[in-house]
């Protein structure tokens, strides 16, 4: 087993897992070994420290988001309708989470974020990282809004940043309350943050005509 | 010392002291008695377990912090102007304990929902508790000033979760970036999710008439 091709790939799943379940700070090597079925000495084959684990585990689940992020914010439909796809496949996204685990996990960079970017400046840069990805992709579809006279904020990058802090802080309750309807606040509430004026788009959350 | 009249109120600090810094879960009893200097005995003195320490120090934490959401979201002036007034006591308390230990360390209700609120039943309940009151605190205000005409939402309630979602989303990022300035944005966006209306009132945080 140990250094088997898929050694890698069984303990950055388990650690994801564990993470999300549990944190990272009361998280051990041994416990990682064991829910990803490897000895320990194979874990220390491919990650130098728990802290290195912990920055692939963050940097693989971002590709994964980013992938999705990016085909969703891309495109050809108008740009208010991308960002409302987006909140629509954090929800879906959620609730399939919360349907395998029984609880709602939440943003796994959020839950990092709070609980160790004090502690750990490489894992701070690193959501940092992830967390200017984010607003930069939100950024690129407002501005996009902006120049279409859509939306009426004055500053795209400033606007981005409250889309994501919204939706951070609305994930934050739906895993508080276990329950996916609270991120149904999170379309009328981006609309009111963009200062919308788009004729067809509604804080009830129409759709675009 | 052990049982010394101040020997719980040390604990209590030290406790909420070290959650602040480095979560709940990789906490040790021994460690936050070292930290308050008092034996281990006297902790279970006071203390029947650490989940039960947790929830005293979010009691307490709650108790001083609703005590000051009261008092700046009550009394005469304009109900926006009290809103407004509670995101610059926010701003000010992050930059008291950045100042005191170095970094910013958030809203210890945040991070324990997101660290702890899947792990233990107790603990969610009682975060639930605190963060219900936090909305209806800011409800009142809400539904006082659409009395008065100056906001436009439908729903009080649910305004109000809006705002106390944008308030935690903004303090993860004066976290994720030890920076306060990212508590600027909050007036603003206040003002965007409730659909202010009043004269006097802008979006670049002017006074109230």
């Amino acid at each position: 087993m140990g250094r088997s091709s898929d050694a890698r790939e069984r303990i950055l799943a388990a650690a994801q897992s564990l993470i999300e379940q549990r944190g990272y700070s009361a998280l051990g090597v041994a416990e990682i070994c064991k829910a990803a079925s490897v000895p320990k000495g194979s874990f220390y084959y491919f990650f130098d420290s728990k802290e290195e684990l912990a920055l692939t585990v963050l940097d693989e689940h971002w590709a994964g988001r980013r992938d999705a992020w990016t085909g969703i914010l891309g495109g050809d439909r108008p740009p208010l309708e991308r960002l409302r796809r987006l909140f629509e496949a954090t929800e879906a996204e959620q609730r399939a989470g919360q349907q395998t685990c029984g609880t709602v996990s939440g943003c796994l960079f959020g839950n990092l974020t709070l609980e160790m970017s004090n502690q750990t400046e490489a894992i701070r840069a690193r959501l940092q990282q992830i967390f200017e990805a984010q607003v930069e992709l939100v950024e690129v579809v407002v501005e996009e809004a902006r120049e279409r006279g859509e939306v009426t904020v004055p500053d795209s990058h400033e606007a981005a940043r409250s889309v994501v802090a919204q939706l951070e802080g609305q994930v934050l309750f739906a895993k508080l309350y276990n329950d996916t309807h609270r991120l149904d606040a999170l379309w009328a509430n981006c609309l009111a943050l963009l200062g919308v004026t788009a004729p067809g788009v509604t804080r009830e959350g129409a759709s675009l005509v």
